[in-house]
């Protein structure tokens, strides 16, 4: 069993008619709507719930949590966005999408300002499979299309992805760096760019699969967490002049 | 269903009385022996049967393949190492033990000598885990203390791992990468340090726990190869002076 | 000073009237003119000289090999390609240009197949700088731009690169990674995508600039080489039962 | 010319006669004095320096900065912290060493705990080679010796290197990841393990000849940064229903 807990900001879904037409249930409910499945059980919480929904007890409980922000990072508190990186550290797994990219949560666990290009001119984005071998790409073809989508396009300031599993060729001219995998302390990562919330990017089966891929590749490891800190030797040491 | 092919050369275990006192069965039996799970089958191959015993139905229907060799590397015909190739370009996972970095299948893979220093001095040899969010270490704790191992010394002419899951302290002063995933291909791979054939290194729980978890992260992407050569546009290409 | 040694198959040149006139002193004689420089020594060979020119004695003065071939890939001598191999190994740099991506050392290096897709439709190429902390762009800016080129896409059936540097865009519709780093042994290799015969891409001077910094990049480290084979104890081993 | 700034806590040697004994013109003087070379510029500063020493203009000035801090980490200041950091992300080179580990600097590039084993038993470390290619260890041979240091353990609570250079053994029977090589933006990072206040370690000739083709190897490359933020297209865009 696998417990995930979607986060939504769920602001654009209250402030634009637009949006909450192609999201009646907020992002997060499209997204926990399709990850339910047998193994895995999923909850939702949003910004303006007390603690953003992200109390200590609750993530304690999440093997994997998967992020969506845009207009509100800087709302999110200091406090609760630090509970959660020691919670990535202990092991759970986190999926940042889209605007994810400039939370405050992947900025503090990629240590670079995770800038970017961007435009929004209802442009074709197509996500190349560059990574043929990892398990986030199980049931996905050469490549994803989606017809409109916001472009984001390089220098992407991030680390260098441990494993770089998608490309995104644009419209406009632009490439982009889609699918990234990090490992920090006991607890796994994913960047995945496509979600703007004007388009109905979240229906589209090929993305749901990828994300649903990528619940089970970033649940957490169980084994005994490293000690760290003054160790006693494991052999004997000569005694030097 | 994860299929599982253990691979030995089988020849220790033919010349040395004190090796069969060790593996009675075979290091291929005593690996088959706990790979065996509800959703693992598994069967043994070796050097002297026809082809080795890796025809090409035989491996087009293995999803993981162990190898164990040593002193017979070069008896291994280049047609069934070219197939063994083939098969993990296509997507089998590989594992390779022990005295299998001089293998011809993973030398050919790597693209390198896979050199490296070695000493038979019954030393102790203690694995540490430096990648604890790997799926590979579940279940493992923060170090494998064996007691009597062959030693494996850097430099170990490896190109450098994807992941570097585990790395090696030996008694006489030395360090090696034990645990290295690489991917070539829609298969992965992953080259596990230890296992001479004079100890009993393949009962160790842990050991064992070590090569089981990597059975499961090795296992093939279910999803179609990619298309290479000749390519139609996408998008219409402007005709240029 | 850096020696350098520019290969190239040469038959282009010879069979058509095209590529000549784009390159009439050869694709090597091109390139060797570029990387013309104070402290860089360069010389040039090509298939059809004794053992292609690539005798034991000339790659030992090699400090960075540039490769460039196409249609006669076969006709290179095995014995050659391992020779080339060992001298990367042992430190000589290495940089594969465009339809090197299929030439017997560039596969042997990398272990896989090294396909991918192309076509031929005078498309525009656009390479992005996605490393922007790598001397191999030093006074390249955000892209290079070219007009009309051959394309490769993705899927490219390489190990994943150690450094990806530059990635393409293709007006229809793909992409690539076209700017790759890898180590093998001693030795640093680089494989840059652009340069199909029928273009004058060698003449851009954005892309000889990352040829001349890749040059500088892959100049041999200066140490002794490391020791393989049976290595006495640097401790003292304890005697067990 | 590379512009050195070599900055030092400063504090063990105020404190502590046993460390005033080993580095009289204390670890900055050490460091900066072995630097010293005839295309290389170097400047030390230190914690108790208005503004601990890093002011904008002179980090502005600065191509490589050299970072010891041990037992003050909390008295650097976040706004002097964050501004180094932006320097690195513009392109400075960092190069931490040994029980900057704990550095807020360092932690805040990484991401992560940056956590360790420890312990100070006079015991013997011997730092082998794992990538014979890299510059950083040109001129230095196979492992470097140390015959008293502090020990650091795994599990190091760092993102997995981008370049793993040197690994570390140790008497009492751990080992660590010693060199270690990241980007953050154009910049580069180098961690180097030994320098424990007690021991002469930064009197090793091999220890200080790592530390100078690090510097080198540091150093920021010529080139416009990249821009990020709103972007027209490159292409014509499709208008779409």
């Amino acid at each position: 069993m696998v417990n995930v807990l979607v986060w939504n900001e769920n602001r654009h879904e209250q402030k634009s008619e637009k949006v909450r037409a192609v999201y009646p249930d907020g992002i997060h409910g499209a997204i926990a709507s399709f990850l339910q499945a047998p193994e895995v059980q999923v909850e939702t919480a949003t910004l303006d719930e007390e603690q953003h929904g992200l109390t200590q007890e609750r993530l304690d409980q999440t093997d994997v949590l998967v992020w969506w922000g845009h207009i509100a990072h800087d709302e999110v508190s200091d406090e609760v966005v630090e509970r959660v990186r020691q919670r990535v550290l202990d092991g759970m797994g986190l999926i940042v999408l889209h605007s994810g990219h400039f939370s405050k949560i992947f900025k503090k666990l990629m240590g670079t300002s995770c800038d970017l290009k961007w435009r929004e001119a209802d442009e074709k984005e197509r996500l190349w499979v560059v990574d043929p071998s990892h398990p986030i790409v199980e049931g996905i073809g050469e490549y994803i299309e989606l017809e409109k989508e916001e472009m984001y396009g390089e220098h992407f300031d991030i680390p260098s992805p441990e494993q770089l599993v998608m490309m995104s060729w644009f419209e406009g001219g632009e490439v982009f760096r889609s699918g990234c995998t990090y490992t920090r302390g006991n607890g796994k990562i994913f960047y995945f760019r496509p979600g703007h919330e004007t388009y109905p990017t979240y229906y589209n089966e090929k993305i749901q699969r990828v994300i649903q891929n990528a619940v089970q590749w970033a649940a957490p490891v169980k084994r005994e967490r490293p000690v760290y800190g003054n160790a006693k030797p494991l052999e004997n040491i000569t005694v030097k002049a």
